[in-house]
């Protein structure tokens, strides 16, 4: 934190009133003259690698005396093949079409107006995120891109390291004659200023956290201004009475353990009566085969004594890891009480043959993605075509789903009159 | 409060769970049902006039009693003209196109998976309003039809008034076969109640506040939930260098005084120099006749000495009466700093006959609503052919501007597939 600030309050108001004037100029820029910075920002980090990784093995060092975990260590690290992914992400940004500007719903009222939406950028973005400092470039290319401003707050750990990131996008601001504070840094690592970005209102139009869900819950309970967020995803897939059973093993396989940390990667499998049989002893040897720990109802244990039980706690755990819960239903009814009931309304999946049941289960399941005979691991922004994304929402209001450019937008309304007035 | 719940918190929690049991129920109700129900209303409505004035006059006596203003006793009073009115929007509300199950950006990706959005409710609305017990039946109409249950919480100066169109408009969801925790009303006046109801995470998907600025403030600084609101309507109107000057004189007059009382009703107006002379003069003529006060900039009072002086606070007033401030500026980049430092962000208009200059005020201001050649006082869902509104967001995220049954609709991602799994 630069020493002219007497307090963390204070600077954290200074950046984000510059970021809010940076905003006012970034929303008229031109998609040319941004798209010409976020190349520019590419070659210099391309340029500047082994200067990156210089304040990266800083950062590396710390955790090491931290005692991080090695796999924290790795998500920290910036190697030459992450720097490159990170000038790649930057210049496929550049192609993505500009969401600033369009106009629709135009339309002739009877009193001659011509009444519309514009679309323009939400402002000022504040990030608050966790280690992995690549997210330090993916932010601030998403917001530059939709015309907002971005305030970053990074984890600790990765100081260093996004520092220097934040500080290459800002050189290629100034080269382009954009103003710095259009990327703006928290210098600090203290606690407090955390909660100082999230009470900007006036300055700061949303909060996106991205992280873990104590980080999120912080972040919603400190808020006075809209947060867009991510909570757990514990995604269903439900095997229906009627499938292809080849299918639906294919299916359930590929959401458990196709990558199973991540949020889109299913935790519980709910399975119709008819499909408890020859189904299910295949599909828990398939498991079995592959190191999945099932926690099973008391109608699976049937079928194998030998799995751990389900308790209550289970159908409500993101494990995030090669574990699954399974329940056997009577009906596709028990299918949806149990999602209404267990669903973090992230993403799931039923596998069926049945019309109807697929048509009832896209309308009337209440989560961010539904999907019919494919797996929830395609729940994500760049598999639905949305370019790049910023999160995936389990909001409801504004943004619900993977967040793309589009998403970082609103609408206002525009009025063609020639000198109407109201009667 | 029914005598069952042992406090205002659990009985908050036991409303908004039976609401979102219904939401689920009511979000699968096909829009015929949903207007049979709201045209049923409305039979009731006016069927039940007589009961209605009984149970008004009680809430009318009571104002009188608590010694509440004429205005606030008018404005509390059911006549027989406001009951059909009522029932009017119901059957109005009945006919709007239904926005619930609507598909859009159906693309079909490279492995073959069908991606789209379809538009769905947003689950339980909790509405907090003050005085007026139309806003009972309003807002209950367009949660019904847009598929959401509600939860009311109306002025305890209503409360008679209030109790009485609930209960008939969920007779009328009884008559047609839904839950009638559709559109469950708060009975208790507690001011707990507002509290709880606005920390019902989980149960409750969006608190909508109506009323003065305090009630608002006070329901953001309390909610843990998303909040769409409006605060203040300090509107301009700016007179360009190059204007019709008839034409700018109505817009100017037209928004300052067709209804001084409103939102979207003019508090400032920013008169370009080349307009400071006779244009200017011809206006403050204008405003004398019609009785308006006008506090000045220095360079106004020029033209007037006998006008009061503006002062800094004048510019971030929302006067709602028959006053206005006027500021001469040097060009349009002065007016447009000018709102973006004072404006409220809901509703500006130039005046101009100058192509560029309306180009870059349409796009440059960030307001809800932005207007060439036109009254402010247009900015309305009505007007704007939304067909009925909520109320106006100035609020950025989800909703900007007039809000209309789409506004309370969100959109979850929907995908066909047959058997895709991730690689």
């Amino acid at each position: 934190m630069p020493e002219t600030h007497r307090s963390i309050e204070e600077y954290i108001h200074s950046i984000t009133e510059d970021a809010r004037k940076a905003s006012i100029i970034l929303a008229k820029t031109s998609t040319g003259v941004k798209n010409r910075a976020l190349r520019e920002a590419a070659d210099l980090i391309r340029k500047g690698a082994p200067e990156i990784q210089n304040e990266n093995r800083l950062d590396l060092e710390a955790g090491r005396q931290k005692g991080l975990s090695s796999a924290m260590l790795d998500r920290l690290e910036l190697t030459g093949q992450r720097l490159e992914g990170i000038a790649s992400m930057l210049e496929e940004v550049a192609m993505l079409p500009d969401p600033v500007g369009e106009v629709t719903d135009m339309r002739v009222r009877p009193n001659g107006l011509r009444v519309g939406r514009m679309r323009v950028p939400l402002g000022v973005i504040g990030l608050i995120y966790e280690s992995r400092p690549n997210v330090t470039a993916d932010a601030a290319a998403l917001c530059l891109k939709s015309g907002n401003a971005c305030v970053l707050r990074g984890g600790s750990e990765a100081i260093h390291s996004n520092a220097i990131l934040a500080r290459q996008l800002q050189e290629a601001l100034r080269i382009h004659g954009l103003p710095q504070a259009a990327v703006s840094f928290v210098e600090t690592t203290d606690r407090e200023a955390v909660r100082a970005l999230c009470r900007q209102r006036g300055r700061v139009d949303v909060i996106i956290p991205r992280g873990g869900k104590s980080l999120i819950e912080t972040v919603v309970d400190l808020a006075n201004i809209p947060v867009l967020k991510h909570y757990d995803g514990v995604c269903h897939v439900y095997v229906d009475e009627r499938v292809d059973p080849g299918m639906a093993r294919r299916i359930c396989m590929n959401a458990k353990i196709q990558r199973p940390g991540v949020c889109n990667a299913a935790e519980t499998f709910l399975i119709h009566k008819a499909q408890s049989g020859e189904f299910l002893r295949a599909l828990l040897d398939d498991l079995k085969e592959n190191n999945v720990e099932v926690r099973g109802c008391p109608e699976t244990l049937q079928l194998d004594p030998s799995l751990k039980p389900a308790v209550e706690d289970d159908w409500k755990t993101e494990y995030l890891d090669r574990i699954v819960s399974i329940k056997i239903v009577g009906d596709l009814d028990q299918a949806l009480d149990h999602i209404d009931r267990y669903s973090s309304r992230h993403t799931e999946a039923i596998v069926t043959a049945d019309y109807a049941a697929s048509q009832r289960f896209l309308r009337e399941v209440d989560s961010s993605s539904v999907m019919v005979n494919a797996s929830t691991r395609f729940s994500d922004g760049g598999q639905y075509g949305l370019g790049a994304e910023m999160g995936i929402s389990t909001d409801k209001l504004h943004a619900r789903g993977p967040m793309g450019l589009v998403e970082l937008t609103c609408q206002k309304f525009i009025v063609y009159g020639d000198g109407q007035i109201r009667e």
